[in-house]
């Protein structure tokens, strides 16, 4: 075979830069999580001493962090781990759905709440937004559906990846427990940023990310849950009594886990700094504004994930002869990156863990691409 | 929260030592991959340059390593990655049966095989195996159970995970093609090892596992199939033109990916080398029954995971101070691991990968075990 020589050295084209790429800022890796990637990099080195389930594994003490610190941390009673949000979001949908059955979601779910839908053969409702600019889910119209389609469950997205909206969780707990209604919070840019705990929210299922918002190497999830849904959702093999079917055994058992486990003392440090992120996330959302560029979702924005309308670039792109590259092109030039090649009039970015002295840098390069370019 | 900072210092035990176990001698890092983690550790740091799918990017270059490479080394049409074997075999499961149907699988599966048709609720009939001593399956015994069960798929496996038997897959195609029932082949265990080729055994599908056999941090497995069964497999979002339902998406984005194209030339390489990890296990598992020692299985074997039954050193557990676990500590004084801990009566070992001389130094210390403790 040819070609193949190159493999061997891949090579990450945008290290060490700012960046800005919403489903990037979360999922950084920290010094510690660095130093056990190597530790545990060969295929299958977590199961040194497997006693026949991933949750259950004493060395490293992936036991004590998934029964007891991510339960805490979650304020859930059981938590599992999964390959990531969206396999969580199946799981659950998978256990307590049939199909043919009717589920109803915020009209700005991430589109794996469909694709699991689909795969599944569900019907799904979507409440809708309240448009631009805002594109704010009320949860309260979720009531008028859930009585209109009887769904099997309801998931919110808390926020969504498009906005960054964060809708009221804790209502839609009150809404879902008077109709007795399984509700599902994908918080996989929530869990690892924002305090969050299932129990207040009233919700039955939490999702979270490692890769996106918990300082992992993906991909990986996790998922908690009220106690009385362990029986169904973590349902026992016949033939295999130890063997959790849902989860088809084990699931994350590599880099994956052992990141997720090395950064978490950094992770449940960061989420209490969360006012800061946010306070943080609204001046950088106002400068840009000033730019001429405007932000859209909810205002004041409560969360780092933002989407602008950047007419301003647009226009540049227009005349440009990189064209509407021109943008990611004019930021790698200095330095920053994760606006999606190719983007001018719309984009989304995300502020979380930069420091401000770099987002100023950073504001200083808009103006800059700005004025050498009108 | 307490008790966090120790997994910041996560560190495995067992490094370094001469690992035997079956389920990691073929998934050990090569120095390619070692050097990718870093590059690649971040959460989705793959895709920097997403167009949409994973298979489809091409810094780095995932869609010439899933769409060209992949599928030559496989003698497959499609490939796709997932996050394991047993997500695989879920796939193909979960897209061409539907609940309440019958597939046939041999008697020596992996237990997630099971999990699988549990999860999808198929009913699954046996083909048995020979039994004691070489638990042999006899692929014709498929044909009787196939006219009499009608079954929606078939599966084999190759080699099963317990004896390392290698059934003739290739005349299990034939009768597949004569019933026209879908074939799927597991080769956790081969795909990575033995040169293997989809056409050639006439599956429609075969799966390989990254961290398993193809020097990968998982957990990654790839699935590959015959270009009829694309549609079906990979059927794509009503709502998402881009994006597989069955693979809500994407799936392994990370450093398990990085790792399995980092590792691919190696790999690739050393299955051509075959014919002597063969030649080697034979000579390995002949010296263990020098010793009294039993090996299970297909005799002579043909893959380097085998099962012996170890009377001699049951015998010394039972008196043995450390019991059952004197054979664990008595090998890794001597810098050896992999066998089960508490495991002296009957244990799977692998020699995968393993020069000779570390084999003659582990027969020497098997040897010095005995006689120490008779």
């Amino acid at each position: 075979m040819k070609n193949l020589k190159k493999f061997e050295n891949l090579k990450r084209e945008n290290k060490n830069l700012i960046n800005l790429d919403p489903i990037q800022t979360g999922g950084k890796l920290t010094d510690a999580a660095k130093k056990v990637l190597i530790e545990f990099g060969d295929g299958y080195s977590v199961c040194d001493f497997c006693p026949g389930r991933l949750d259950l594994i004493e060395k490293p003490n992936v036991k004590e962090f998934i029964h007891n610190i991510l339960p805490e941390f979650l304020g859930a009673d059981v938590v599992r781990i999964t390959h990531g949000a969206r396999e969580g979001i199946y799981i659950v949908m998978h256990a307590i759905t049939k199909r043919g059955e009717t589920i109803v979601v915020d009209g700005n779910r991430h589109y794996t709440t469909i694709l699991s839908a689909e795969r599944i053969g569900l019907k799904t409702i979507e409440v809708s937004s309240s448009g631009e600019p805002e594109y704010k889910i009320n949860v309260r119209d979720y009531e008028s559906l859930i009585k209109q389609h009887k769904p099997a469950m309801i998931v919110l997205t808390y926020p969504d990846g498009n906005y960054g909206n964060l809708p009221e969780a804790e209502k839609l707990g009150e809404i879902a427990a008077e109709f007795k209604v399984p509700y599902l919070l994908n918080g996989a840019y929530a869990v690892g940023r924002i305090p969050i705990s299932l129990k207040k929210t009233g919700a039955d299922f939490i999702i979270g990310s490692g890769h996106k918002s918990m300082a992992s190497s993906g991909p990986i999830g996790i998922l908690g849950m009220k106690k009385k849904w362990e029986k169904i959702i973590l349902k026992k093999s016949k033939e295999y009594p130890k063997k959790e079917i849902e989860l088809l055994g084990c699931t994350a058992r590599g880099t994956s886990i052992a990141t997720l486990m090395a950064s978490f003392l950094e992770v449940s440090e960061r989420v209490k700094k969360w006012p800061q992120e946010v306070k943080k996330a609204q001046w950088f959302s106002k400068e840009l504004e000033k730019l001429g560029l405007e932000q859209l979702g909810e205002k004041p924005h409560q969360h780092d994930l933002m989407f602008f309308r950047a007419e301003p670039f647009y226009e540049i792109s227009k005349k440009h002869p990189k064209g509407k590259f021109f943008l990611y092109s004019e930021l790698k030039k200095r330095g920053i990156t994760g606006i999606k090649p190719g983007l001018t009039k719309m984009f989304k970015l995300s502020t979380f863990g930069i420091p401000k002295e770099k987002l100023e840098y950073v504001l200083n390069c808009f103006r800059e691409i700005l004025k050498e370019n009108f």
